[in-house]
């Protein structure tokens, strides 16, 4: 593992040295983990806490904070956060498969790969395909015809996108993902439900990514889009048209029907779920197993099932607790009235 | 784009013009997309006020609809929304890959591949399988050994059918989907949990369709059976000998538990999740995120958790809203009758 | 299918015969279809009632059940249950493909395969990874850099294991399973969300068993642990930095997000959800779809959302529906107030 000097990472960072610089880092670690020649981060009074009197290689701190001198070097930082953050990729570097395509991948006629582009074994891609350069595929995936993935995204190990699937820039799909996938539309005909061919696209924006094993489908009609540095969680599904704004986060297990439009910045709970045709404003939250059957205005909490504004819920839930005590003060009132009655 | 006339298009969808049969149709559109040269459809009012006085190319239209006359041109059919879901067909036909077994395809000793199937690369084929002619298999897929796949099926791009599956006719298994997977049966043994042989198989009936990244278990002793014509959504789970009826459907991230019996035309929610050994009735109707413990009898809508007849649920829901306003007349009720008693 | 005598098959469950020694067994079956040449198990009086008078080829008995004589060859056995399963591995060993390595599987640098490993085609393995002795790997599934797999496990078709992943012996890795994912770790930045680099490593300890298309997500800092023979059902995600102590059940589509700590011998439900960070206690019980929002002691049973001890769950659910009757309990009362106040 590559070594570095305090004065280097304070570099990395744009921060300030307060300490020795010469120390010798050689690792990252949580500040309860941290030793002698790890780099960690202290955000508040609770994080310095944690850390007690222990020297370690460097620590990287706020503007105001206050730190006692016993050996750590400190970096003083903006956001000891981003900071510890850009230092987790330069003690480890993301590996970079060596550019090419590699000669079991199997490129179909007029699909054009880009510079530096690298191409996993047994990835098979369709025709008229277009991948960006510095796009890495990762071992197993499939693209299929009429694809256009744009520059450095990540694809992982066995994914699969499908025809007329457009990416954009920056964008990683972790291992096991499907996009373009055909909707979920039939109607009743003479022999059962019929299929509704399903022929819209399926676009992600650039910076997006979307975790393993995560579902996304084409549009029916138009097109299904998640937008521009929106983060999806694993085994999330996003259905036929749904529209999903910038920058959103999507939590795990989460599932969005068809043709909902969710505004930018909106947060989604794990395992919740919002039901067809909603519209969801920017910024809103939804919490965690949240079952939402309406709209919900800009900026707005919600949870529970169905959900409502999460104060209505949880006064509701708390009271729902209370319940067996309103019955007892119900009967006692009912034994008053009685008792006054005779 | 290969454009017909109005008049092909009504052939097409046996139904009669009213107006320019010549006129040229390039593609198909929602009613609130549809330009000069699409084909839309209108099923009432609600509908042509959507499409205003748009002309155009063409609009299906159902036997009792009154358009105004504005250019465009008419195709009166039973179902406008069955004819249109037909065109969509028409103006984007499904890729069929070339017949054949792709060099890559490993196929193993006893398995036949049935005339005009299309194996695609890197597909791997155990022993003793079948598959049907018509049927076409993606990249990446694996079959296994003594499966029986029907005819004019299509199976997606990195899907697994395990040992003993049987997949009848027209059966479409989207990509990621995992087959006759062994179902979660332990029981206590000396060193812990010990593992229950599933020696069981998992049965899909004709013109079944599976989503993206689900997973059907094989039967421990018996079956597994999916009914014919049943629609399954992505990431949906099946448990080990579950029967699920036939024209079933069943929404994305849905879970149907061990021994579920579930009659003909059951509808399942997103998320709904259904306990092991119940029994639900034919025609039931499951609300999304429902969490069923109970049996339902048939025709039954029910909702909520545990799930419950829907209008219960409602009515409950309701009130637990006003649970607080509860609280403050209970409160009043004591005060006045401490008050009197005073 | 091979045959075997009853004294054959007490023998090898070590039980002992009452009855035809010499009767011959060829297939295992449910007492529900068990016919004169199946072996079957009862375990009491109502399993005993389903077997009825009928005569079957063996049936395995508990030490003190009584039976009736009519030509059925009974084992006596301390558990007819784990009897049952061990012949069900008799009657359906388990297929063991051929040791060795695929000439299509592609080997990394450094990487070594144990002596009687079966590597399946199209499988890719990375660099200084390790696999053990009699572990097989299906096929198109990806194994990447600086992977330990220890001895005699079995990882399905069409898996995906990440850098730095240590698996135990005896494990069962599921088809489509992803391990050592990215967890979902952002932080504001500048520009939107910035990724924070995910350096921990997925550790799987031995005997545990991983279902269809889960997802576990590598650490962040420090590590994710499943705990020994842990058994987790298909389509379940475990976050980064989750602890999940030994011996565990966790059923199908549950979800456990990141840093929860859970205590030996937990059982988690279908479809619930534990949120960040919380400590689940050894032995707690969560029932299907619960929503876990905090701490649960050790042996407790949760349920509902947000989740709380399951009595006060069912009593809370059990008053919810006659919130009806109680707000026309409580308006009588308003009117016989109102009435005497007249």
């Amino acid at each position: 593992m590559t070594a570095y000097t305090v004065q280097q990472l304070a570099e990395l960072v744009a921060g300030k040295v307060e300490g020795d610089a010469s120390r010798r880092v050689e690792g990252v670690a949580s500040v309860d983990r941290a030793g002698p020649t790890d780099v960690t981060f202290v955000v508040d009074a609770r994080y310095a806490q944690r850390l007690g009197p222990r020297s370690v290689g460097a620590c990287l701190i706020a503007p105001d904070m206050q730190m006692e001198a016993n050996g750590t070097a400190y970096i003083r930082v903006e956001s000891p956060e981003l900071a510890f953050s850009k230092l987790l990729g330069v003690f480890h570097p993301e590996h970079r498969p060596d550019p090419g395509v590699h000669p079991t991948a199997i490129v179909g006629r007029g699909s054009r790969i880009g510079a530096d582009a690298s191409i996993g074994p047994y990835v098979t891609i369709g025709e008229d395909t277009v991948i960006g350069s510095g796009t890495q595929v990762g071992p197993n995936t499939h693209i299929d015809d009429d694809v256009v993935i744009g520059q450095d995204c990540r694809i992982g190990p066995g994914c699969t996108i499908l025809h007329d699937t457009a990416v954009g820039n920056r964008v990683r799909i972790y291992t096991g993902v499907r996009l373009g996938v055909d909707g979920f539309g039939y109607t009743p005909g003479a022999d059962g439900l019929m299929r509704i061919p399903q022929v819209g696209r399926c676009i992600i924006h650039d910076d997006v990514e979307i975790g393993a094993n995560c579902t996304v489908d084409r549009g029916a009609l138009g097109d299904t889009v998640i937008g521009q540095g929106t983060k999806i969680d694993n085994l999330v599904h996003v259905a036929h048209n749904a529209a999903i704004g910038e920058n959103c986060i999507i939590v795990a297990q989460a599932g969005i029907a068809g043709s909902v439009e969710m505004g930018a910045g909106t947060h989604v709970g794990g395992q919740a779920g919002v039901s067809g045709h909603l519209s969801i404003g920017p910024g809103a939250r939804i919490a965690g197993q949240a079952g939402v059957f309406g709209d919900i205005p800009a900026g707005e909490t919600y949870s529970g099932y169905p959900a409502r504004p999460h104060r209505e819920s949880l006064r509701a839930s708390a009271l729902t607790l209370r319940l067996p005590e309103l019955f007892r003060r119900l009967v006692r009132l009912e034994r008053r009235l009685d008792g006054e009655g005779e």
